[in-house]
């Protein structure tokens, strides 16, 4: 994927399209090269709107992008119950409206959704049957109106607890540490934050081989299933020692290559439903 | 293109496979990682070889791959006249060879050649009629046994009379300076002339729009074929800025996407001959 060299030919169609060098190995080295980058963004962005950004405004962006995480982990940490309190379908709309919500409304929303889903919690009403198949999604992120494998999935009668994606908890894992007191310690602070995503874009990326594991236990999933997408090569390389770590420890895992198209949705039902046959 | 994580599953199955981290964009900073790369590789070699690198060694080195460099700078200025001397088909090969001969034998193989074009030049001795359309080749790297796109090419009438590609003129053009004294000088000198190759991983790249401009005038090339690998997506991307400059200046160019098989030979051939017949 060359979304880095499609702006070379985007730069021509829209003013101010910004580009920013993204480090690919994780040194010492590369993360100055990030906080570089960061600086000159931030240079960029008080440039082009004539605000400068102080101490002050910077904690204030980092609490409500941090409440706004706080609420989704909240909404995550619900998922875990059986029988499962949301749809998969549903949980990632909440992941997709993340992206592009006003933060504090967003938030808000989340909330109210979490105070339902604990009532159902209580009351043990699902979206599923208690016991229903429960399986993470491992991969490419799935942005909106790309709903097709969660529909497949969950029309199947297997229930989706987790998204290892950017559109799930990789986006939107570790809270950006808010305690620093200069506009410096705070940029610090966030290049600590980027600088542990396990993109797969990283290598080597020993870290998401670990967290698929991790969410795998956290969100009581029997089986995983690697949504790659065509030509996104880099999560299309990972699938092979995600799929092999898995195996290592008997966790079924099913590698999915698709496109946005809904051409291949009959192949696909075929393949998930023996998939969560595997599972029952 | 992702051999940068192709090598996570790869390493599994050899010993001693070495990753370095390569810069995408050109910095002072970027540089620098450059140098801790080619320090750290140095430092890897040496422990694998048990023979450290000293300036003398260091010294001889680079003035046996600058020989080698300039045999096939030779080879390409005699592509220059008109008949050409050379088919672009046996240049290719040349060029192909550079990667894997001995250097020091190489070089004498290829001066070899020269001295006949030379004699050839004198004699109006061409491998194709003079005034026959000339064309210059653009992009992705043909490595042995990839002669596709040349035997299509010069079968259908025309001659390349160049390749502006990492199997070409992209890998072989600019020597490395040899005054240093110190391995740190010459470890400096060797980054420099990296440093300086404009293959698309690089954003921008306008160094290659101009190499190419500036090819298509040496080596009085009538048009352009741009040559790109599936799956290689910053040639493929690049291809669309660099039909762009070369239309500006009127130059017509033909971009073509394919892969090693020859399944598409036809069409290929089909669409070569409808170019050539536009350069007459």
């Amino acid at each position: 994927m060359h979304p880095k060299k499609a702006y070379e030919t985007l730069g021509h169609l829209v003013d101010n399209l910004y580009v920013m060098d993204l480090p690919q190995t994780k040194t010492d080295q590369t993360k100055d090269l990030l906080k570089t980058e960061y600086m000159k963004f931030k240079a960029a962005v008080e440039n082009l709107t004539g605000v400068a950004v102080t101490s002050e405004s910077l904690k204030s962006a980092i609490d409500v992008v941090n409440a706004k995480r706080a609420a989704i982990h909240r909404l995550s940490a619900l998922r875990k119950a059986d029988p499962a309190p949301i749809s998969g379908l549903d949980a990632l709309l909440a992941n997709q409206v993340f992206f592009y919500d006003n933060p504090a409304r967003f938030t808000e929303s989340v909330n109210k959704i979490c105070d339902e889903l604990e009532t159902r919690i209580q009351e043990k009403t699902g979206a599923f049957p208690a016991g229903a198949p429960r399986i993470l999604v491992s991969g490419c992120p799935q942005a909106v109106p790309n709903w097709k494998l969660h529909m497949i999935t969950e029309t199947a009668g297997a229930v989706i607890v987790g998204e290892e994606s950017c559109v799930g908890e990789r986006g939107t894992r570790n809270l950006t540490d808010n305690t620093g007191t200069t506009v410096d310690e705070m940029m610090d602070a966030i290049v600590d934050r980027y600088f542990k995503v396990d993109c797969a874009i990283f290598t080597p990326n020993p870290e998401r081989l670990d967290h698929i594991q991790e969410m795998v236990a956290k969100y009581n999933a029997q089986g995983v299933i690697h949504y790659g997408l065509q030509f996104c090569q880099p999560y299309l390389m990972e699938s092979i020692p995600v799929e092999k770590a898995l195996e290592e420890k008997n966790i079924p895992c099913l590698r999915v290559e698709t496109d946005y198209g809904m051409e291949d949705a009959g192949q696909l039902k075929t393949r998930v439903e023996a998939f969560i046959e595997q599972l029952r």
